[in-house]
């Protein structure tokens, strides 16, 4: 019998776990919620009813896990805990300042409801967490380094977007190469907001607007731009069309420690992405832990869990015994 | 108060374990048993006694966690069902193929003790086997690659050791750099072992020993250096101390995958180590292992457990909410 998986949401994250499903043949789609009028929403997998976000609850007897993919700022934060009481939900919450207020809120729901809700699934926060803490594990005495990209940052492209002037926008994260050379080399070293990223803008301008003052607001722009070296290009709307549509991001996450009894070895623990597309791999973990919802809460356990809290066997289909045959 | 520790085996492993506790200051050495002569055995940790490894049995009330650091051939196939039924044990079997019936010999005795017992914790089997899980969980369609090296491999080390005229010897694994880069590209190419791995020896000659004889019995060994392209050097013990006594190694875990409606997306998710102490490492992920093995009895949990079976907030010692907060 397979995991019956519900989707709220359908923008890229939602489709991109309708994608990932497909690659699960242990789990099967049974229903997509949408705050939209549901015949305006066309999705990939035949005959899968498309069905108002508010007839959810109604289908908690169908529906093994709930995957929630709204987004971080408005939806999650108040779906998340509202679900959890009907539902194996999971979700990709990534604000992370506001991870432990989200957690207590869910947890709180989940646990009367005696359902498994996992928080904060995908790559940050997600696959680079799991990664910081196997490397902390491993290296107790050393030092943490996170770089992202080379990737398009959304939060960077709408800031850029919300100028006067700017049609369109993109923009990239860009590790940079010499630190992280410097970091690889095991010598742990300190390393300003600046040293470890740039910034690249790709910019739609409207006719006659004023490049060099929206260039000089995008450099200047506190928090997002005034603490990088941030290069602008201004291209054409078919520039933008032609070369910017895709999604891709990446990153990686690496820990320089010490080891003997005077400290005298030293060691690198490196995890790394590259991705073509974000939302797609993001998906793609997000209903690997739909699985580990629907088998934590089928041993009996409910609250509210994170990738801490989830053994790697849970989100694979093979079992125990296969992994440890041909894995381990 | 700390969890209390045992050291079962004082080798390089032992020691190394030895070192990794003083980085884990909620963990406290109580122990080191020996099959030596305890008298003969001297460790670096001022006032913990050293003792006879039959006495290990009388301290089961004042050991939390015994940590089994015998060698796979023959050590640990007897030694952890033994020391499960009395004790929390960790141990780092590394014969791959015989995991499954070591598996099933420890939980039998582990359950009966109502103790916790992890197998074949270290990097590989171990962090290695963890980031194939993690990847195969994200990337359901895709393929594994594992590279070892730069590193001594002691097993080719010993098989050079064994030939007749040869003094002493250690052998390196070195991944092929353009394999490494064809994976990393996403291309999921098929390797041979030939095209993956290329083997380096250093050999001290006896003197009068016909060289062109030992090199040639060397490259054409089957299993260990036949099927690949094998380098041999001759050296003086003089160089071979000088330049040859560290035991570094490290490796390469990746896997290439695709998302996508039509697979039209790739990804590549990395993880790797460069180690200058292949024991100390191996030490320090069995210590935070150890920490896991006591937590899960603490809360009630017996039988054997892989690094599959267990979640990584268990790993190390702040808080679920501490890790939530500062590392998610």
């Amino acid at each position: 019998m397979s995991i019956r998986i519900g989707i709220l949401g359908y923008g890229n994250l939602g489709r991109g776990v309708e994608c990932a499903l497909k690659q699960n043949p242990d789990m099967e789609l049974k229903a997509v919620f949408t705050r939209r009028a549901p015949e305006t929403v066309e999705i990939l997998t035949k005959g899968v009813p498309v069905l108002l976000a508010d007839e959810a609850e109604k289908m908690k007897d169908e529906i093994d896990v709930l995957i929630l993919c709204g987004g971080s700022a408005t939806d999650l934060p108040a779906q998340t805990p509202k679900y959890s009481q009907w539902f194996n939900v999971v979700d990709s919450f990534d604000t992370h300042a506001k991870i432990p207020e989200h957690f207590e809120a869910v947890d709180e729901t989940a646990k009367k409801g005696g359902k498994v809700s996992v928080i904060s699934a995908g790559w940050d926060p997600g696959m680079f967490s799991i990664a910081r803490v196997y490397a902390m594990a491993a290296l107790p005495e050393g030092e943490n380094y996170t770089f992202w990209g080379k990737g398009v940052s959304q939060g960077h492209s709408d800031a850029i977007r919300r100028l006067e002037g700017v049609k369109d926008a993109r923009q990239y994260t860009i590790p940079v190469e010499s630190a992280l050379e410097e970091v690889r080399s095991g010598k742990n070293p300190e390393l300003t907001t600046r040293q470890k990223h740039t910034r690249e803008c790709f910019v739609v301008a409207e006719e006659g607007a004023d490049k060099a003052k929206i260039e000089n607001e995008i450099k200047t722009m506190p928090n997002y731009f005034s603490d990088y070296d941030t290069t602008v290009h201004f291209i054409t709307e078919e520039e933008m069309k032609r070369d910017h549509t895709r999604l891709p991001h990446g990153g990686f996450v690496l820990r320089g420690g010490k080891t003997g009894w005077n400290k005298e070895n030293g060691h690198v623990i490196e995890y790394s992405l590259k991705l073509d597309s974000n939302p797609e791999f993001t998906s793609s973990i997000i209903v690997s832990y739909a699985r580990a919802a629907y088998r934590m809460n089928a041993e009996g356990q409910s609250g509210c869990k994170t990738v801490f809290d989830i053994a790697p066997g849970y989100l694979v289909a093979e079992s125990a015994a296969e992994l440890r045959r041909k894995y381990l």
